[in-house]
């Protein structure tokens, strides 16, 4: 059964649900309206009361086309149809790609909060075509390049040059540098997920400038865009780790110069609280006694040695970082 | 958090609650209608509502006090609140000491089937207290010592000896004779659980009866309780392992007078359409290409060896099983 939103099926989940079957393999497809906003339990029972109809029991298996909204409802659909069923995730968006469709994170939101309801459930493939990432708006392809860049700062130095070197060519869409890119990022992803499959310690590496991000996202009530407050989140914790763990100030404007230049922000927005930004990071899942923690990198490629990568920072030290208006 | 139904909750979740507390471990009481029919994402959904409103983070464990619907309902819950919290099992029904408090198999009903969404999810304890069993009703002492028999038929001869002489003191509720039985039953479904967790070979092993059990409980619309239908079940699967693995008739005759000592049922009820019975059979999980499959003794506490621990039988051998008008 092929899961996709009603903006992705007609593109992609159509076309491959028809090549399925002419391969002799009968597939189904079953959609759900496009947005964060439809990523709930109620799309869940609607998709389930879809696979009852269809008939499908513990030998189905799911297929999803589409971006990280998709891989995570799918992927919980999966995970919990019949105690759990195969799922091979086909992300589209170029973030989906290098980040959400590896790893096995599933959920559904809830009105007070994200990816509050879920579970773990591994994909038996990711299928990564970059030719469909020619119909990605460019917003769309530089929310996946913050991605990619946190993946070379937490593990690749040698991809932080080169992503230095191709920033042109991934902007342009070329399907080799796009490639190359993404497939260095799976690997990066997929030795850090398969050490630590349950989040239970060193796999928060992957949360390099995410504890600032998702405190951005939450108060800008989810208005700013997943990549855009991983850049500004990564430019902002690398400043705290200048501090934290000793990482060289010129890498921190090596870092944002690379982000400026793949069209991200860098700063965060003038309207935005610095006070509830501080405050929403108290609730961040790697808050240890009411003190958040950083993921921070020591240098560009390179984190923290050993089970505990993540630094206390003081709310001060994070208010400076934050800098502008109060 | 502990979750109870509403009819245990005055029984034993709050004054458990009240203890813990007393201990100083914080711990809030979160409670659903009783029964069966109850057991539905609905529930589910207000469950993590109820965790939501007592700000249960990571950090939380759910304890689940009840019978089987509240094991597998408040486990579920478990599964999936921040992808995955420790849970801890107080069954307070005999067949839920026995059988679903352990193993990991946790799900809620859709309305064409049971079980079909959920998740396996271990619990980091299973607290059985005989004592609890003082206010269970006879009737369902009786589902409870089903599963007992289904649990010595398939793994332990002695076991079965000693249920032929202690069933009067079962039946008197002998704390002590219940201690025994229920531990013995725990660590045979424990050792089987532990070598196949996800139910992918040997698990069908605890299976036995429950093909046709099963398809009891479908053609009756779900009135026949399930240690009722286990306890039918055995004795029709027993009939046909004669043929399909050298089971001894003797035997048969055996298991079937101990059953009744204990006041369960050992034949399909007259009501019962035969067809339907057979029809239902085909719908089993462990039925493969189209064929039911039973998992059935080669004697009293033996079952066959190996990872192939079910055989196929004809509808034919089944019809006659079952006996009684058409």
């Amino acid at each position: 059964v092929l899961i996709s939103d009603q903006v992705v099926a007609p593109l992609h989940g159509r076309p491959l649900v028809d090549r399925l079957g002419a391969r002799g393999i009968p597939t189904e497809l079953l959609t759900f309206p496009a947005g964060e906003t439809h990523k709930t339990r109620p799309t869940k029972d609607a998709l389930e009361d879809g696979l009852l109809r269809l008939g499908a029991g513990r030998d189905a298996a799911i297929v999803a086309v589409g971006g990280g909204v998709t891989g995570d409802l799918a992927g919980f659909v999966a995970a919990t149809w019949h105690r759990g069923i195969p799922i091979v995730q086909v992300p589209t968006s170029l973030l989906a790609m290098v980040d959400a469709a590896l790893g096995g994170k599933t959920a559904v939101n809830l009105s007070q909060g994200k990816n509050l309801v879920g579970a773990f459930h591994q994909p038996c493939a990711v299928y990564a075509d970059v030719r469909v990432l020619a119909t990605l708006p460019d917003r769309e392809l530089r929310q996946g390049l913050a991605e990619l860049v946190k993946s070379a700062v937490i593990a690749d130095a040698q991809l932080f040059r080169w992503l230095e070197r191709s920033v042109p060519a991934l902007l342009d869409r070329d399907e080799s540098a796009l490639e190359h890119a993404i497939a260095g990022c799976l690997r990066i992803k997929g030795r850090v997920v398969a050490r630590d499959a349950h989040d239970r310690g060193r796999r928060a590496v992957l949360n390099f400038g995410h504890t600032v991000a998702h405190a951005l996202e939450v108060a800008s009530g989810y208005a700013l865009p997943h990549g855009t407050a991983v850049s500004i989140g990564m430019c902002i914790e690398a400043e705290l780790a200048v501090e934290a763990t000793g990482f060289p100030r010129p890498q921190v404007r090596r870092l944002e110069r690379l982000l400026q230049r793949c069209g991200l922000e860098t700063h965060v927005p003038a309207h935005l609280s610095r006070e509830e930004i501080v405050c929403a990071t108290r609730r961040d899942k790697k808050t240890r006694v009411g003190r958040a923690r950083y993921a921070v990198p020591r240098s560009l490629g390179r984190m923290l040695p050993g089970a505990e990568v993540t630094v206390e920072v003081s709310e001060d030290d994070l208010r400076r970082a934050l800098g502008g208006p109060g």
